[in-house]
This record gives C-alpha cells, structure tokens and sequence, in this order.
C-alpha cells in the first residue's frame, strides 16, 4: 500500500512479535525498510519468526526474549535493542495475554496475570521507551494494539477487557502529555482477524466452528492480516504525523452490527418489507 | 421514588405528551407536583390524554396542538404556555416519528420528513425556549428524549439514528455554551419501553412476535415505563443540578450485549466452561 | 432526594468510605436506611468515620480494616460482613489513590501501585462478591465511582487514568455476563467534586489556587457532595433497576467544555458578536 | 504516501470539491490516478478550481455545480456523471456550511439553513448513490467529513454540530445496513485544518489572530491539507477494505487537551514538580 521505502531506517520494537498479527505486521513493516526488533517470552518461537522474516524481506530482525511484566528484563531489552540498532524510533505494544472464561471461574490470581501481562507490561514498556525519548530530546512514535471490547466491554474476557482499556486511556493521556516531546501515541483496536491456532486454542474445536465471527460482521468476513498490517504502517510512518489520541477500530463493523437495535432486522424478507412499504405510504 | 413534591410548581412543557413513554412521564411528574403542558399534533388524542391524568393525579395539565415543524406554532405554544402558567421551567424534548425501513426504499422526502419532525422540530422548540429563558435571566432545564441508536447507530431506521444522534449533538453543545445563563441540557437514550400499540405499528404482527426485544437485554426483560419516568424526574429536578450534558443510557445493557465480541458465548453450557477451565489449569 | 426508607435495610460495603465523597455517600445511605459496612486501610480514620456517621444518622456503620490490594484480607471483610449482617446487597467500589506528576517522573513501582489499588483492588472485591452472589443465587448491585478521565485520559495522572478506565470496561463486561444472574453493574464518573485537604495534598498551597477547577466547569462551580451522593443513592436503588452498564458523568459539563473545538469563543464579547452578526446577515 | 496508482481509474464524486480541504484532496486522489467530479453551488469556483487540478496533475475533473439540498440538482449531478465516467465508485460527502454564533441569535431560518445543506444535502447525495450501487448490484465506497465537535458537540457552531453528528450516525449505520451490498461508510473528524481565507470569515480579523487553533493542539500546530488527504486516499482505497463504520478523528490531539481533566497542568513549572515529587517520595 505505502510507498517503498515508508519506514526506511524506522527501528521498530514490537512486543509479542513471534506469531499472528505481531508477525504479519512485521513482515510488512520490514518490506517497508523498517529494521525489527521482536520480543516475547518465548526465544525459540521468536527466533524461527526471526529467520522467516529475514528470508522473506531480506529485511534486520532482532529477537529479543522478555517478560515484559518484569522491569528488569525490559530495561535489558531496550539497552540491547539501542546497542544494536543506535536508537529506536517506534514501539509497537502487541503483547498480550487472554482467558476465555466466565468471570466467576476466575481466580484472583488468574485475573491478575492478564492485567500484569497487559497492562503492568504495556506501561512497563512504555515508560522505558518515554523515559528514553524524553531524556535525549528525540521524536517517538507509539502504536498500541488493543481490541474493539477495550471501549464496548465483553463478557468472558473481562481481565483482559480491563487491561485493554487500560492501554486505551493511556494511549490517550500521552498522546496529549508527552506530545510536547514529539512524541506521537495511537492505537489499534481490531476486530476477529484470526491466527491459524489461536482460536482453537482458545476455544474447543466443535465450539469454535459454531461461533463463526463472520457472521458478526456486516461485510460478511474475517479481516486479513495484511489488511491490519496496512493501517499500522500508516499510523506509525510519518505520513499520519498529525494523528494522535486516537484509536482507531478495524472490524468491518463488527461491534457496531451487534450494537445497533434494529439492525436484527436484516432477517426480514423482501416481502415483509413490501408488505410494510405499502402500510407506510397508505399511512 | 423521589419525595412528593420533589418537582412541586415546575411547570414542565412536554412535547408528544399525548402517548406512550410521554404520558407516562407526565403522569409522573404531576404525581411529584409539576404542572404540565402536553403538546402533539393530535388534539383529541391529547385531549383524552390531559383528562385522563388529571383523573389521576389530580394535577393541571394543559393539552396543546402544535406540529412543532412549524416555529409559528411552536411561538404560538410558549405563548399560551406562558400566559396560562406564567413561566415555563422545564422542557422535555419527546415528540418523535420514525420509518422502519431499508434505506434505499426512502425517498428523500421520507428521509427530510423525519429529519423536520424530530431534528428540527427539536431545535425550534429548543431556540424558542432559550431565547425566552436568556432574554428573561431565568434558569431553565431542557432533557430530551433520544434512543441508544443516536450513538451506535442502526440499520433500517436512518432517517431517526441521523435526526436523534443531532439532537444529542445540540445537548452537548448547549449544556457548555447556556449553562452561564443557568440552563442544563441533558438527555435519556432509552433502550426497548414498549408502548402499546407503536411496536405493532411499525411492525407486521407476526414479525413482531419473532423479534422479541427482550431477548437482546442482559436483563432478560423490557423496560417499565415508570422505570423511565423515574430517571426522568431526577433529570428535571434540581437534585440533578450538576448533571449537565449528560446522556444516560437505560436499557438493561442491550446494546452493549451487541457490541462486546465475546458476549455471544452466553450459549456455551457448563460442561464446556468445565472442559476449557480444565485445558486452562493444565497449561 | 428519594423517598424516606428507598435503601431500608439494604446492606452496602463501600470501600474508601472513611473519608470524602466516600463518606458523604456513606451518610446519605445511611439517612436512607441503609446499613453500612465501610473499609479503608486505615482502621483509626474509619472508626472515627464511623462514629461520626452513627451519631449523625443513627444508621449502622461496621468499620473493616481492608488493603484491597491483599485477596485475602478483602476475603475476610466480605467473611465479617456476612456474619453480621447476613448478607451484603450493594458494593460501592469507592476506594483509590493517585499520584498528580509528569509520567516520565513515574518509577515503574510506583505506577504498579496505582493500578495495584484502583484496579487489582476493584477486582478484587468484585470477585469476591460476584462469587458469592452467584453461588448463593442472590441478586447485587455494583456501583464503581471512577472520574472523566476513565473515557478522555489525561496528563498527569495517567496510572489512575489507565486504571480507572480498567473499571470502566470491567463494568460494562459485568453488566452483561451477570445481568442474567440478577447483578446489575454501574459507575459514576465525578467530575470535580473537591474534599477538604485532598486537592492540597495532590497540589502544592500556590498551585491549587491556581488552577481552579470551577473555571473548567460550564455551570461555573464545583460539585456538592450531596449532589454525587443523590446520583449515587438512586443508581443503588430498586428505582434504577432497568439502568445497566451505564456509565454516567456528574460534571457540571467539565469535559465537554474542553472537548468542544469553539467552547473558548466564551471570550468573544457582545459587541464583537454584534459585528458578525451584521456581517453575517449582509451575506 | 500510497502506491502511484493506488486508486487508478476510480471515479470520485466530491462536493464541496472547490476549495479548501475539499481542493487538497481532490489534488492528492488525481495523483493517485483517480478521476474526479467536484461540485459546488459556485460553478466559476469550480471551474477555477478543475482547471488548476487538471494542470496541477494531468488528471481528468469533471465540474458541475449542484445545489445538494435540491435532489433534483442531486439526480441530475449523478445522471451528468454516469453519462460521462460510466460510473461512480466513491462518493466523498464534503460540502458543509457553517454559522459561528451564539444560539441565541440565530433564527430558526437560519437554524434550518445549515441543516438542510450538511444533514439532508448528504443525505440526498447519499440516498441517490446508494440506491444506483444497490440496484445495479455495484460496490461502492463512502466518506463523510465531520469534525471533532460531531461527538463532542461545541457551542457556537449548534446547527453544524447537530447537522455533523446526523451524518454521523448515518456512517455507522449505513455501514451496517448496507455492507452486504458492497457499500463500505467511513467519516473523518479533522481538527484544525485551516484554509486560506475561511478562518477571516468566520472570525473578525483581530480576533482571529488572538484565538490561535495550534494553542489547543497537542502537537503545537495545526493541520496541514496533505495531512487529510493522505488519510482520505487510504480511507477511500482497497487498502482500508476493513475498515467500516469508522470515525477517524485527525486533529493532533487536540479535542483530548480539552477534555482531560488534568491537561491544564502543563502549566507547572518543573521546579513545582520537583517539589511535588519529593513530597511524594517522602510520604
């Protein structure tokens, strides 16, 4: 979409980088000219997404492991990343963490490691890339991944809900405080773009084929990565320089058809609304 | 709910007063010392209407013919309002009209009717009243009447979502620019309150039947009217008197069971939670 | 505000009650026949609370040392609670903390604790009591106090920002996963509602006069207490019980003031209006 | 910022196409590879205007004036562009019209003025493109310009406000309704934008200079046209295929600066902070 070269020399940190739409993202921002670095806790999964990235964009990728709940580790993370690379210019916060459960099944302690993974490590990066940026008077761009529940709620992933909307008015805060410093903050909140293996994980095989998320959304379909991959290389390329604040919904209006009152509607026929036409001008 | 004569003397202007949701308030606000004047297009309808609540509750109620398209009827009202009661504190902005329809099956003159009636009929009253409130250095108090679909929007119903979400527009707007001259705005965005009679109207009966709005509500239920009157009533008293541009929703969480992705797992069984929470523990 | 008796005997557990607006819906409860079980992490500020409020409304108060933050410690409040009045109806999640500085001047720690309190801590009591709920097949009301800044963000204070918009979505995901076991979930977001002491503690003396949150206000003052304690009362009561997942502002029209792109032409004075309006006229 | 060709051979209807933002993005969809009909009420305006964009990219703009509150003119304009592009696949529903003024001194004329052209001459437009698409079974795409105070409402500007927020709601729920024709609806809400000669018409010269719109921005600045159109190109091209029923606000941040509660603080010096946060240490 964008023309080549868009994020020439762009180093881009994107947590939970190895699989799904961390990956995709990636591989687009990288055939862009942007250089990588990707994190997650998982080193053997990040350095096979690594090697497939580099072979497919001839692209720089750097895989980094880290916890990001633990300050420690993404302390090390950015002192190896501004080591490698001299600087980093852009953060992408896509880590995260989900359980699909009925809130009363939860324990406190199940509650709690999402709003740690989410939301403890979303501000734990934050503030070391701001703290960074502030301090040597340099420009930075942040992109957070959220979902369309951060705004609208949801039943059965409420920690997760919490932590998102946690990153959301966060992303609205700084956007407006740290936006002194040259210092962009949006967000992304996408609707069901699934990843092979990730829905079946979260939800049992026969059940996820009768909760089919495209029926949910008024353009009929699931979103496709590259379709993601596009709106965030925009927002973190110069070329959306005076967008900031703002969260922006990719989800072919998914939250939106469930939202709406009538629009159950579109179940009635042709001739029932024939029927009601003729009423209406008989009126 | 509110103590008797929480609204005792307020002489409330209630427009589309005759029926449904607007007689419901008006028999509550006369119930808490209000004095009223009902208005609508249909002078019998009000008429019976203002006999019919004077009965009771034994409160003064004054039934007025406006098409409130009209700024010269809508002068002509405040006028008789006026001189009938000397003054009038409170307008309730409810008169509405509606078309249930696929859009591309609207003319553009259906489209303007609805837009006339509830948009700018809304503002006609609305200027009348502020106009007069300002130039008299009177306080004032507007609430008008708007549906969950001023804000989400809704398919089949676009000429009401575009006129409404207008007039939610207005009471944000006037809440900031009138409130030096003691005037509040606010508003109700209520979810499914039948009214005898409207729904059967807009829909073909047995469609009706089929599209049971109680089923798109947390709450398992449709609204009672008094439970709309209530929140009204606070709205207009001055125990409300720092809440100001304000839109509540009431509608059980309907449309927020829509919009969250996940809310549709409502229908997963126990033994499915069983399973998954079993898979989740074992990770 | 409401009818003498509209909570009687209605248990509540209101967290952060010893103090502020806390205590000032503590008493309104109270007056209204409410029972009241009050915590903090402060047991010598809430006994004195306590006395206070007893001796004010003859209601019964039961003061609980509680750190939110402690799953166990808000295991055995909700344990004492119930062995002394039976049973609780109503949670208030009330208590918070917050920190006014620049977020690069945020250690990490500090920023955890924030969200440690005000939302660890908020879910925390409400799994407790939803649990309970839910297993005991008795219905409950929550009601969660956040502020504007839950849904605008804001500088300054960007962990309860990040945290109270964590309770905002908690809301309205609760609201419909527990509608269906009878819980209704709701929150009031204050707008300036100034407590003794509190604003000079977060602001030094000079500042706080300074910056004088009336200005910010189109009603051109600050909230009353008493005022949040209606809105309170009545969201907790059976008169709001088709008001669900609502999140409503008590503000005077605060955010909005500043929202609105033109709201600063306030300045403009009459005779320049004057002149444009002649010119506009003469188009 | 796209691909040259990203909307190669798309034929783009835009009103209000003349001047202004609507120029900018005229310019930017011609060097995409677009085609273009603009309209306006001015037709030596427009012809100016085709002129300069013809030579400014070599691309091809068909003028034609139209009044879009008269759907004759509305059926006409589109009749005149079938006839000579064959079709049309993008409508961009950019014309507007705006009072600066206190409520109070505007009649209902003038009142209905503003709402007739930006609420039912979108609607018109909308409505007749709509119904072409739909029934010769045709893809097609909206975009409707608004502006920030379309959610947050504004004083001053009431009847805009109003008139913004219905096509507002008309984006979302078109999106629904009509996405299983093919009929993607998104909006953006800019910010300042300013152009040439529009600012000293609305404000008198003097006070113009002293209202500085970069002050309320974040960013420091206001917009630049390049800016929007960057953003409109992605919103209208293949590449934003998932995108529906989306606002996008582009405004710097600034509608956020206003909002949050505690953005004023700016103001504070650092060895204010430095105070504060030593007392915060020490507590």
């Amino acid at each position: 979409m964008l023309v080549p070269d868009a994020l020439k020399d762009q180093v881009v940190l994107l947590t939970g980088g190895g699989t799904g739409l961390g990956k995709s993202m990636a591989r687009y921002f990288l055939s862009l000219g942007a250089k990588l670095l990707i994190s997650s806790r998982k080193m053997d999964v990040l350095e096979r997404a690594a090697a497939e990235l580099r072979e497919q964009t001839g692209g720089e990728v750097l895989p980094l492991s880290c916890d990001i709940r633990d300050t420690g580790q993404v302390e090390q993370m950015f002192e190896t990343g501004r080591q490698h690379y001299g600087n980093i210019d852009v953060v992408v916060n896509n880590a995260a963490a989900n359980f699909i459960s009925p809130t009363e099944r939860l324990s406190a302690n199940a509650f709690h490691t999402i709003l740690d993974i989410v939301l403890k490590g979303t501000a734990n990066v934050t503030l070391a890339a701001g703290k960074d940026w502030i301090e040597k008077k340099q420009a930075g761009v942040f992109l957070n991944i959220l979902t369309t529940y951060a705004f609208t709620g949801s039943a059965y992933v409420v920690p997760s809900a919490a932590a998102k909307a946690g990153v959301l008015a966060m992303t609205r805060s700084l956007a407006v405080e740290w936006a002194s410093y040259g210092i962009r903050s949006n967000a992304i909140a996408p609707g069901p773009f699934p990843t092979e293996g990730a829905w079946e994980r979260l939800l049992p095989g026969e059940f996820a084929a009768q909760f089919d998320p495209a029926r949910r959304v008024p353009l009929g379909r699931v979103g496709e990565h590259q379709e993601l991959a596009n709106l965030a290389a925009y927002l973190i390329s110069p070329y959306a320089s005076y967008v900031n604040g703002e969260i922006i919904t990719i989800d072919g209006g998914e939250w939106l058809q469930g939202a709406g009152q009538f629009n159950g509607l579109k179940a009635v026929s042709n001739s029932v609304w024939d029927d009601m036409e003729k009423k209406r001008k008989n009126r």
